[in-house]
C-alpha cells in the first residue's frame, strides 16, 4: 500500500491540513516541526497525489475534451492531436461524446467539473451557451476546437470554414457544374453553417443558384448522408444536381453509396466533395476530393492556448483561424451533359 | 466560488478531517456537533467533489483506457463503446495512446495511477508484464480488451482471434487459393499472433503451406502495410501470392494501395482480407472482405466486469471470448491462374 496523507498525519500526530500546509509551505508550523513532518514523509515514501493537489486547489493536470463522437475519424484524429500535445505538456485527457445533444453536453460538462479538469476543450455544437456559464464562473479555461460560439469569451481554434466552402464551390464551378446541392450537418453546428455560407457566396458571385430544398441537414453519419443523397439524386427531380458538396467526409461517403445504388458513376455522372480529409477520404471508391483541416496543428494550438492561460502567461482570449486546403482526388470531374 | 471542504471546516471551527468524518459517518464526533456541521454544509451549498472522495480513499468514477492509437478507427470504436457503457454506469474515461511502445505504456500507467483511476482497461501490446505489478499491488482492477496477457491474473475480453484467422484461411482455400501471405502486426501483439496461428493451422490441415518470409510484421499503419505488400507482390517473387490475409483493416488498405500501384486488380489478380470490420472496410475500393469483431458488446462487457469487481460482486477473473464473423465483400474471389 502506498502511503497516504493520512498515514503521514497519523505518524506525525497532526491533522492532514497541517501536512498539506507543510507541502505547500504555508501555515503557522514551526520550522522544527516542519522538518520532522518532512522526514516522516520521506521515511514513508509519501508521494503527494494529483488528487491531493486538486483538493488543496491545485491543478489536476487533466483536460476535458467534448466531441460529438469519438468514433468519427475526424474527432478521433483531433483527440489524438490533443492527447499528444497534452501529454507532451504533462496533461492527460478525459474524452466525452455528446452526439451533439444538449442534454448529453450538459451532463458531461457537470461530470468534467466534478472531476476538476483544469481546462475544457469543446468540439461539439450546442444550442444553449448558458451551459458554459458554471465553468466560466469558476474560471475554468475553455477553448473551442473546430466549432465556434462567437457570443462567449473563450479561445477558439478553427479552420476557415467559409473559405473551405468557397474553395469547394470554385472547384466545381471551374469544372463546369451549375446544378449543385449540399449535404450539411445540423444547423446548430457552426462549422457546417459557415461551409454552406462560403459555398453559396461563390455560387452567387458566379450567378449560379441552389434550387429550393437543395441544402439538406443531416445527422453526421453515413446512413443519413445516403438517405438525403438518394432523395436529391432521384431521377424524377428536375433539378437533379451534377455535384454534391458534403460538409464532412462521412456524408460524402453516404453520397458515394447513394450514387452506387442509383447506378450513377462518380465522377462521370456525379461529382462529390467531402470535408475534413480524414483517413476515410483516401480509401473510398473513388478517393474523395475533400477540404483538408490541419488537424495536428489545431490540436497543438488549442492545448497551448489553454496552458498559457493556466500559467497566467496570457489572459487575452484568442481566435486562431487556420487555412484549409482543397485536396483534389478522383471524385470530381466536369459534368457530362445528357439531358 | 463553490464552497470547499476548507470553507466548511473554517466555518465550523473543526479540521477538514472532522468534516470528512461527518461525510463518511465515521469518527468520534457527537451527534449534536455532527448536526451542526451538516447544517453548515447545507448553508454553504457544499457538494463533496469526486476529488475529495478520492482523497478519502473512495472512488473517482474514472476508468483509464490505454490503446495503441485513438486515431486508429478500431480503437476509436472500442473507446466509444467503453465510453458509452462507462457513462451509463456513471464512470468517465481517460484515454491514452501508447503507440505499442513500452516506455509510453509505462509512463501512462504511472500517470493513470496518479489520477487515481478506479480501474484500468488495456488494449495495447506490451513486452514487459511487470509494468502492471504496481497496479495489481494496489488492487486496481485491470481488464484487457482485444489483447491477452495469459500470464497475469486479469479480466480479458477478446474476440476469438484464432477462429478469425481460421475463417479467413478457409474462405481463401475454398476460393481455390494456394499461394498466400500474411501482413501481421508486431509479434508482441497477442491478437495478431493468434490470427496468424489460426490462419496457418487451417492451411496445414489443407496441406497448403506459406512460403518462407511470407509473414510480414508491420507497424499498424497503412504505409507499412503498403511497403510490405509491395515487396510480397513483386513480379520477380516466384512465390508471389494470389491472396493476402491482413491482421487489421489498415494493413489491408495498404495492400489495396500496393496492388493499385502495381497494376494488379482486386479481386481478379489479388484477394485481400482485412480484420476488425471498422468503418474503413465498407468504404474501400473494392469494399473489404474482413473479420468482424463485436466491438460494442466487447466494450460493454469489459466495463461490466470491472464494475462488478469494484462493487465486490465478483472476485473471479473472467476471460470472455466472443465469436468473430467473416464479412464477405468484394475484395476476395477465385484466383486467376496466369502463370
Amino acid at each position: 500500500m502506498k502511503a497516504t496523507i493520512y498515514d503521514v498525519a497519523r505518524e506525525a500526530g497532526v491533522s492532514i491540513a497541517a501536512v498539506s500546509q507543510v507541502m505547500n509551505g504555508k501555515g503557522k508550523i514551526s520550522e522544527e516541526r516542519r522538518g520532522e513532518i518532512i522526514k516522516i514523509m520521506e521515511r514513508l515514501n509519501y508521494q503527494p497525489s494529483v488528487i491531493a493537489s486538486a483538493l488543496t486547489g491545485k491543478k489536476t493536470y487533466t483536460l476535458g475534451l467534448l466531441v460529438p463522437d469519438i468514433s468519427n475519424p475526424f474527432f478521433a484524429e483531433i483527440a489524438r492531436a490533443v492527447e499528444d500535445q497534452g501529454h507532451h505538456m504533462g496533461y492527460s485527457l478525459v474524452i466525452c461524446s455528446s452526439d451533439n445533444k444538449d442534454e448529453r453536453v450538459e451532463r458531461y460538462l457537470n461530470l468534467l467539473q466534478q472531476k476538476s479538469v483544469d481546462a475544457m476543450i469543446i468540439g461539439t455544437g450546442m444550442d444553449n451557451k448558458d451551459m458554459l456559464t458554471p465553468l466560466m464562473e469558476r474560471a475554468i479555461p475553455i477553448a473551442m476546437i473546430a466549432r465556434e460560439m462567437p457570443d462567449i469569451d473563450v479561445h477558439t481554434v478553427v479552420v476557415d470554414d467559409f473559405v473551405g466552402g468557397a474553395l469547394s464551390a470554385t472547384h466545381l464551378l471551374d469544372l463546369g457544374h451549375r446544378r449543385m446541392a449540399i449535404l450539411a450537418e445540423h444547423s446548430k453546428v457552426s462549422s457546417s453553417r459557415e461551409r454552406v455560407r462560403g459555398f453559396k457566396s461563390k455560387l452567387e458571385e458566379a450567378g449560379a443558384q441552389l434550387p429550393e430544398n437543395s441544402v439538406r441537414n443531416c445527422h453526421y453519419v453515413v446512413a443519413d448522408g445516403k438517405r438525403e443523397a438518394l432523395e436529391l439524386l432521384d431521377q424524377s427531380n428536375p433539378d437533379r444536381p451534377t455535384a454534391l458538396f458534403c460538409c464532412n467526409d462521412l456524408l460524402a461517403i453516404g453520397a458515394l453509396q447513394a450514387a452506387k445504388q442509383l447506378g450513377l458513376r462518380v465522377p462521370e455522372d456525379l461529382s462529390v466533395i467531402g470535408f475534413d480529409n480524414t483517413i476515410l477520404a483516401s480509401v473510398t471508391d473513388p478517393p474523395l476530393t475533400t477540404v483538408a483541416q490541419p488537424i495536428e496543428p489545431m490540436g497543438k494550438m488549442v492545448v497551448d492556448l489553454l496552458i498559457q492561460e493556466l500559467k497566467k502567461e496570457s489572459k487575452a482570449k484568442q481566435r486562431v483561424v487556420m487555412r484549409p486546403e482543397l485536396i483534389v482526388r478522383q471524385s470530381t470531374a466536369a459534368p457530362t451533359e445528357c439531358d
